[in-house]
């Protein structure tokens, strides 16, 4: 019974109705156009979160807060729920079949992260003896439109089976308000062989784009008879029926395919879907389903980490990258990568600032830079937004946003939305990131000046003079420590905005004039930023060493978080927030993030004492806090404590660590898996040319992972005491291997010492 | 056309249609048991805002807040809107009444102050010819149950006259989400000559109680007959019809009566409404009219304040005195005085830290001793919520609400909720301006005892130590100002937080072991409240020679609020939050507050130094906050700031000042009128003995007011340079006036000095 630990699957025997959440999410599957949790085909009245989204159809919800503040958002950008896919309604001898009731036995799920194939299996006992019944599916990497299911019952006695596939638009958002529903019905057809449905996102106050999807199948059923077809509004089903000697098997393929407005005309989206749902029925499911596994094993052979000797760490990082894989491919420009991709609804929203934070340096190495110039090419087409935000704000420049599927903000809490601009310090961090590990300078010139003249701007504009100091100072803001609201001068954003400042400055100075002059950039408004910049107060205290979290830390009860007792975690279930506030304890990376995002400027002294003084009262719940923490152990030569954040982030969601896996997936946060092992295990630095500086994990035997980096794939195995690094593809490169130059053509190595 | 400013007058000639939810506002009538806007009695179907309520009928609402944060109260507990009392469909030849389609001509209203009744009359062009209308009403203050109607209709012509007279419980709350409604609908019944219908708070999810409201109608009509009556579901109606000469006048007189489950069994409510409502129809419209009129009288005598030469202040204050006297009378220790009270829904609740700090002295001089000691007995009654409020905080003591009904926190702004902690300090602070006043230091021993210990403990268990300045402080709390969140060693905080503790260790010390151990205090308790009053924290400037808002205040961009364009003000609706917060500008008394409250232990110097500093700062876009500055702008000899601030306060309404009169009156502000005149302009101060100091304002000939002090009836009067104060009832006192020790036997003056 439970879970087991499998360094390729996720599985699960038994069916613990209480886990049932948990499972939905940890099964999920998705190609970065669609997805779905973990749900049954069957029916199920027990405990289920149901949950199908497709990539960048979403809904305006009308913003509802408890008190309005001016400024706030119209709207909270939710991702829908849209048709459910997948469902099958089975009957057997007239009875309907529904787990919740049923009397099940030897149930097991598994989702076999190698293929990307969900597949589950199970015995039911009926009056009349066993059935047994097998189901498996996926979404398709070759053609992203395509769900495709097997769906087997075998009764161990002559019985009379009933399938019903069908496809419903009669969804609702878990996170709705008073259950409004956010689809209108358009129609519903059929044809020969495929049955199809139209809906539309509704009507709402906004006049944003609204979202047309059109969904079809189609079905090739063995054993089973078409004895009806039936279509309401919002509902199409087809209805199977035959009648089994014991032990024959009835077998279902259903074939759905769903179709978009943002990609095709709204008119052509029943007739694409039913052409679609008819060919893929014609090259039938296991045809469909190798090409499937073909793709996914392309994608492994060039993301694969591996890891000897410790299983449970050699999952996380699989269970990641599958996870990462599925949600963002990088195809569609207009998408990015939400908090919980595919897998819930939490948190709304398309991007957050983990995106840049976390995600691009992931597919950077992963996916290779086209993958991540779509990523900040997201944020160059929401320019438009980001300026309108922050003349929201009554201020200059642009204002990325906390939440948001079109640029314009879509969070509503004042303490998150117009506090927390540190976000914009990450965008321009992820554009010197990519630049200083492509050597795309171009890029700057092309798009990137353009978002870092908006942050520049708005920074610039943010602060304000203090005259008793003489310095600049920013008031009023939350920093990346959630667990602080409305603080003044926090380092971070203090620090991150003078260095955003500073890097504008430096790339409109080397910029053509022409360039400057298309941003209205005069040398007295550069004269003025760099005079912010250079000028800006960066709070510190001299007793401790440490730069200090904001203007009032210090004076705060200052105690380490083994001192909360274990039923009081996460504080965040278990404090009112007023406590929370007050208390010193840390919820993700603060100065510390910082030290990570411009380590490159701070010696390991620093950081060092900054990591001694802040990580003791730092809580980690935030899923984005474990792989910072990890990197900075790992450089500083805490590898306990490194591989102990490794753990927490990479099993973060396979071990329900925070108690919310239930909700969905922590997405961005699994890229933090993928840089822990490479920034922090390997020790990959990326400015001023590659650098590599490996250890291995006590409990490990071995390690190996490959990346791409300015055109060549390369690979990095650690095993034992010996380090070495292959050039599998591209041309010879210069670079450090445990702080030596070294020039690497096929392949080095090195010792490492303890 | 337009309102005229009249000493005992609200008056509106003309119906301006864009004006009608202010007039509304400003014609409320209410007699401390129920009360209602000024809506029409025909139909209307212009922008109204219908409201009618019962003093105490509240509905726990379900909380919805954008982001749930632990500790969240579960309910938002909403001021109903209950059964329209007033309603009468009027129909000439057919035609039914709604001023907002019909051609109306010489529309007058008027609010009389002096008799409490609010009439109307028109004249409208009907096809055949002219028909004027006469109406009017009040909530009777002898019978609080009663609203008693009189609507006359007089054609030009030969014409047909139809009245319905209705009570309807289809009624929403303004403020309800998504339309929901409050109540069930449980009977309706008729008998010879009245009708009634009885409804029901909707069951709710948090188990407090459900209200039953039974309201019934009787009327009289002359010139129509009775033509039938119809029973709905919550709805009922009598029709009377009749056709009348041309200048023959029809006279509709309608008597509701409003009985709830509050004060009655629920079985009995029907019954007792319908004989109280056929009694008042015995008794007769004039008749009862006179009654109703002989009790303003009354009340009036004993608290008028006369203005001689200035009109528009005269009307402020009697308007203030009018709608306070509506609101609360006392006589039912569960009730409390709303922000808004009988005039909207805004802000729910029934008591706010305003009843302390504003209305309480108020009440105690105009209304007496037993009124005001039931505002504290409300407190004393609340406790146990006070207690579990802060519980659910983590916390030890007591933490009064912000907002309730049940001593329950149900306000869901977690600045607020959990940090505006001062609250607890006004309460404090009311039982010693109680028991200064009333030399009742006996209320200490009966009940404040209870209540000091509650707010002392919570202020110790909220400080915390500060290691470096070896003093305790109290982070993250939001002041009285509320245009700053989230600061840490608010001023005002910490020395209300200190001198409560200390008035709780001192009454503490003197009263019985036994009453001490009633409480559970030990000595040691006592010891370390006595050490943490003792080393608060208190920020202050010694350069300015100021104490400082907050921490941090210091290192704003300090600007005179004089500096905000006019097109920007009030910055509450043009600024975006996080601009309000970190500006320099006060919404209201902060410092100030604390040198109002505790004036006997500062200088005159010390409040100048302060008032300079921060009053220039100060928007006063809070009710609140104009009285605060005239009363201390008087003292400290700024006679015309002093002035200017009255009139903002007693004309906040009336013109609308802050733009916002439509939702309802600034109920709880208007008492701050009278605290303008009477510890402003007359320097009234009550520590320590009774003391007046007054002056007279440049622009008025005289005024003169009463006041109630340890059983006497005492009237002061200033004419031109002569202040003379008279002994009306009660026996010879010892006071102070003009800083020089008198005895008062029956009368003393003093000839004022430039």
């Amino acid at each position: 019974m439970g879970r087991l630990v499998d360094p390729w699957k996720v599985v699960e025997e038994g069916l613990d109705e209480k886990e049932n959440l948990i499972l939905e999410s940890l099964t999920s599957i998705g190609n970065g156009y669609m997805g779905m949790r973990g749900n049954f085909e069957e029916d199920f009245s027990g405990d289920t979160y149901l949950g199908t989204y497709i990539g960048g159809i979403w809904f305006p919800d009308k913003t509802r807060v408890g008190w309005w503040k001016n400024g706030y958002p119209e709207y909270f950008g939710k991702v829908v729920n849209a048709v459910r896919l997948m469902g099958i309604h089975v009957e057997i001898d007239g009875v309907p079949l529904d787990l919740h009731h049923a009397s099940v036995q030897n149930f097991y799920r598994e989702l076999d992260l190698r293929t990307g194939i969900f597949s589950r299996r199970f015995t039911v006992q009926m009056p009349k003896g066993l059935v047994f019944v097998r189901a498996e599916r996926f979404v398709s990497l070759p053609q992203k439109e395509l769900l495709a299911i097997s769906y087997a019952v075998t009764p161990h006695f002559d019985g009379q089976i009933v399938m019903k596939p069908y496809l419903d638009a009669h969804v609702t958002n878990r996170d709705s308000n008073y259950d409004e529903t956010f689809w209108d019905m358009l129609a519903e057809e059929e044809n020969e062989d495929s049955l199809a449905l139209l809906t539309r996102t509704k009507e709402n106050l906004f006049g944003t784009p609204r979202f047309a999807v059109g969904a079809a199948m189609s079905c090739w059923a063995n054993g089973l008879e078409l004895e009806r077809r039936t279509l309401r509004s919002g509902y199409v089903e087809a209805v199977y029926k035959g009648t089994m000697r014991a032990e024959e098997t009835a077998i279902l393929e259903k074939y759905a395919l769903c179709f978009t407005s943002r990609d095709h005309e709204e008119k052509n989206l029943v007739t694409l879907a039913m052409r679609a749902a008819s060919r893929a029925r014609e090259v039938r499911y296991e045809k469909l389903r190798a090409e499937h596994g073909g793709a996914w094993e392309d994608r492994w052979a060039a993301c694969d980490v591996e890891i000897g000797g410790d299983d449970a760490a050699q999952q996380g990082i699989r269970f990641s990258l599958f996870h990462l894989q599925g949600t963002y491919t990088g195809e569609d420009e207009r998408l990015n990568i939400g908090p919980k991709g595919f897998t819930g609804e939490k948190y709304g929203g398309a991007a957050y600032w983990d995106t840049e934070a976390y995600c691009l340096p992931f597919y950077l190495a992963v996916a290779g830079q086209d993958v991540a110039r779509q990523l900040l090419r997201y944020r160059y087409l929401q320019l438009d937004g980001a300026y309108e935000n922050a003349r929201r704000q009554g201020l200059r420049g642009a204002l990325f946003p906390m939440v948001t599927f079109t640029g314009i903000e879509c969070h509503n809490e004042w303490e998150i939305t117009f506090e927390e601009i540190h976000r914009n310090g990450a965008i321009a961090h992820a554009i010197f990131y990519y630049t200083t590990y492509t050597g795309d300078q171009e890029y700057i010139l092309r798009e990137g000046l353009d978002v870092l003249c908006g942050v520049a701007r708005f920074y610039t504009d943010r602060v304000h003079f203090c005259k008793r100091r003489q310095q600049y100072m920013i008031h009023g803001v939350t920093g990346p420590n959630e667990y602080e609201n409305n603080v003044n001068n926090n380092w971070y954003t203090n620090r991150i905005a003078a260095w955003s400042i500073e890097m504008f400055c430096t790339a409109a100075g080397q910029a053509p004039a022409e360039r400057r002059a298309l941003l209205g950039v005069t040398e007295e408004e550069l004269s003025h930023m760099r005079d912010v910049a250079s000028r800006m107060y960066e709070p510190k205290d001299e007793g401790q060493g440490v730069f200090v979290q904001h203007d009032t830390f210090m004076d705060k009860e200052l105690l380490p978080a083994d001192r909360i007792p274990e039923a009081e975690r996460p504080i965040n279930q278990h404090w009112s927030w007023d406590k929370i506030l007050r208390s010193c304890f840390i919820k993700q990376a603060d100065v510390l993030q910082g030290l990570y995002f411009l380590g490159h400027l701070y010696s390991k002294d620093v950081k060092k004492q900054n990591f001694d003084f802040y990580e003791p009262m730092t809580v980690h719940e935030s899923s984005l806090s474990p792989c910072v923490h990890s990197i900075l152990a790992a450089e500083i030569g805490y590898r306990d404590k490194a591989v102990e954040m490794y753990r927490r982030n990479a099993r973060l969601d396979l071990d329900n660590m925070n108690n919310d896996t239930g909700d969905g997936l922590h997405i961005t946060s699994m890229a933090g898996s993928w840089l822990s092992i490479a920034h922090g295990f390997a020790g990959m630095r990326t400015v001023g040319g590659l650098s590599l500086a490996p250890f291995l994990p006590d409990a490990w035997r071995c390690y190996a992972f490959q990346f791409r980096y300015r055109g060549r794939l390369i690979r990095l195995q650690v095993v034992d005491s010996r380090a070495t690094v292959v050039l599998l593809e591209g041309l010879p490169l210069s670079m450090s291997l445990c702080g030596i130059k070294r020039e690497l053509k096929t392949e080095i190595s090195h010792t490492l010492t303890e």
